[in-house]
């Protein structure tokens, strides 16, 4: 009997491996496909990968001004996927050499939970194989959910996975469906690489999460427009046919607009359908499980996107952490207060923490510091200064609550103000750190100049 | 009389006219050159601007790999200094438009201190002009060092002022004399942009700085070897002369070698010329301040590069907070027991608080732990996985007390630890903050997974 068996090998998985492995635990691991899961094969690394082609691509109009003089002759996607994959391949064989120096038994197939301590494992061939463990971990993700009738059929209409891991060669026309994430991610990718996108989105603004604030929608919205990637907002697809090898939709306005492809973007169902002990599921589908992460049944926990806590591969990757330390270790509740998170369009943008809207719902009076990219120094020499960073404070303590990060490096920097809000920080001790010169966290010192000295004008 | 005359606008005048105004004090400034000083105008920020470039130029022979099909054609320094140019003029421009807004007085000339309230200003045309103040700050800087016999004529040798205000074309070949920060900074601007760079260090490695762990030099080493930069160590230039338009240099190993132009980069002297009011000095020609940063007498202050602290832009600002509050806020001590800093040349470096040999030579019992690049999601989709983080803890506490930083961005993932170190936090607190997936701050998860939960191998 093992000590643990981790079903699934994303973020999730791949984090249970790590610690277990750590602690000296004797594990197996399943996998149905690929290792890594969602996040390393077909969703967060190739999307970085993408970005960080795009980012260069969006360079190469001012490079004249670092006296740099070329010839874009063109962009391939194709050529860029070749490279994706190569660089999505090097990870997947450092985790398999990994697993094979740690001589950690892989099973291949789809696990199945049947009783307390057995998963079975389905394998290609239809042959079954039956292993125990002490504990089972389900790190079994997600998959793309549809919405209405549009069904994806990986030809014409596609998910963002068929997109991030197969996609050859992008169409000429791409008609996103879903302003969210994903769908901005991909629409300013596509658009980067030679694609005219339309966006449609049903709400009245491109990324409408609560915690994404509507100046940094609008934001995006200029800068898409600045792009060419057209966007229909309050809009949704009525109806849709795909025939003569393009996609046709009929929009709630009465418009008719077309493509060669259509992706579907619009969020993520939890991957639950791998038991049968009938584990307890909430209301939304996700398994129910306590601040220890431990399902309906005390001897199965559960990580990642199958239980409801934020959709992100790094809370799948703690949610892991935490698991394993809780049945081995010294047990640790679950704490969501903390999670920074990041989306890279055609501006990079970052949040931890309350926003100023979520804060008041709350009832928390808040004041909040700003300062935009502008007069960074290090975004200056970088010719990147879109983009602002505010903070908001508890209004009596001063303490920092939440921030968001937009522009350069957004993703990096919001690590800082993430530090500052899981330390209590206050204004005054976020000013008076000492930070480099030229940086962009130096933004910080300015960002809380008004709350901890005074303001300006 | 002004409640604050400050003499100079460097980073030091900079943040203290910020800092003063906030604080609603009637303050004068004084400034013999440009506005910003020389860290705005002939260091850090064309630096770091250079420097873009010369990252920019580097990213080019992978561009393919993002499927980028372009031809170089030429790079010229000419035309980044343009650009530079540009970038500092904004800047400038918009500090100039701030001292205009708040009706701040600004006095061009010389500031000398002739009694403890007032500072005489002497203008280019000679004439003089006497202005009082309650307090005074000198935050005037420093200028370059020579060394021996070798003296910068602005031409064939130049200073780093030279080359970061002044200097329009490269030369074919240039000697860097000096392979510190500055050198090495220039040595990888100047070879990316075409010269033939040797670099003569007279200790045994580049970077011969305490707090540069010598794994680094060797890293900057290789990379410099990669770059066709030719370095000369345990070596110094025994003579030299200046003949047909070449400057020859003799070795200290005997070999003669020549060039165009040669950069005098051997480190900086406080200017401290600037009173007659006999304010007292230290045995290396620094003004004696408190740690209130009062000088020995009790109206004038001092920051920067004129007090003995770390010679950085940052030191300066964070000093000139103090100082300004310290006159007329509440008293602070000023502390420089965390100031992160970097360099920037063929990898980025960073690093905060102690290394291992500092804390072993303080006595401190230590613990490492180390993670590369090489496996972090973001810097593989980025294309640039040289590099490491050590992090180094107290051996029984566990408590962070340094890092270093190499590779992408080290110079703002450096603020995350320096965060850490300050906040006095633990290798398990690091370990069980959730990192935003991929990032390259999510090194700090793997690099304190031997010491929080115990090692792989």
């Amino acid at each position: 009997m093992y000590d643990l068996i981790i079903i699934g090998t994303g973020p999730g998985g791949y984090e249970a491996i790590l610690t277990a492995l750590r602690m000296k635990l004797n594990i197996a691991v399943v996998e149905k496909d690929k290792l890594g899961g969602n996040c390393l094969n077909r969703a967060c690394i190739p999307t970085k990968y993408y970005r960080a082609g795009a980012h260069l691509i969006d360079k190469i109009p001012v490079v004249d001004k670092y006296g740099i003089d070329l010839n874009l002759n063109s962009v391939s996607f194709k050529k860029a996927k070749e490279g994706k994959d190569k660089a999505i391949s090097f990870l997947r064989k450092s985790f398999a050499q990994l697993l094979k120096a740690k001589k950690v038994p892989v099973y291949k197939g789809t696990g199945r939970i049947i009783d307390r301590h057995t998963v079975r494992i389905i394998k290609d061939s239809g042959e079954t194989e039956d292993i125990q463990g002490k504990y089972i971990l389900i790190a079994t993700g997600s998959v793309p959910s549809s919405v209405g009738s549009i069904v994806p059929d990986g030809r014409y209409i596609l998910t963002t996975e068929d997109f991030m891991e197969n996609l050859e060669e992008l169409p000429e026309n791409l008609l996103v469906v879903g302003g969210g994430v994903a769908g901005c991610e991909i629409a300013y990718i596509a658009s980067k690489y030679g694609s005219k996108v339309t966006v449609v989105e049903i709400k009245d603004r491109l990324l409408p999460i609560p915690s994404v604030p509507a100046e940094v929608s609008r934001l995006v919205q200029r800068k898409f427009k600045a792009l060419g990637i057209q966007f229909k907002l309050g809009t949704y697809v009525e109806d849709y046919k795909v025939e003569k090898e393009r996609v046709r939709f009929k929009l709630s306005s009465g418009e008719e607009i077309e493509a060669e492809k259509a992706l579907l973007s619009v969020g993520r169902k939890p991957n639950t359908d791998i038991e049968e002990i009938g584990l307890e599921k909430d209301e939304r589908g996700f398994f129910k499980v306590n601040e220890y992460l431990q399902t309906s049944v005390d001897s199965i926990y559960a990580c990642g996107d199958v239980v409801n806590s934020p959709m992100l591969a790094h809370v799948a990757s703690y949610e892991a952490r935490v698991a394993v330390k809780n049945m081995f270790g010294e047990k640790e509740k679950v704490d969501y207060s903390v999670i920074p998170w990041a989306i890279f369009t055609a501006v990079e943008i970052a949040h931890v923490g309350l926003s100023e809207d979520e804060a008041k719902e709350k009832g928390i009076e808040t004041v909040s510091g700003y300062y935009p990219f502008t007069y960074n120094e290090k975004a200056v020499d970088e010719l990147e200064t879109d983009g602002f960073v505010r903070l908001v404070f508890e209004k009596n303590s001063k303490k920092v609550i939440g921030g968001t990060v937009v522009g350069i490096e957004a993703s990096e920097v919001i690590h800082t103000v993430a530090y500052a809000v899981k330390q209590n920080m206050t204004a005054q001790q976020i000013h008076e750190f000492v930070y480099f010169h030229p940086s962009l966290n130096e933004i910080l010192l300015y960002a809380t100049y008004d709350v901890a000295v005074g303001k300006l004008f």
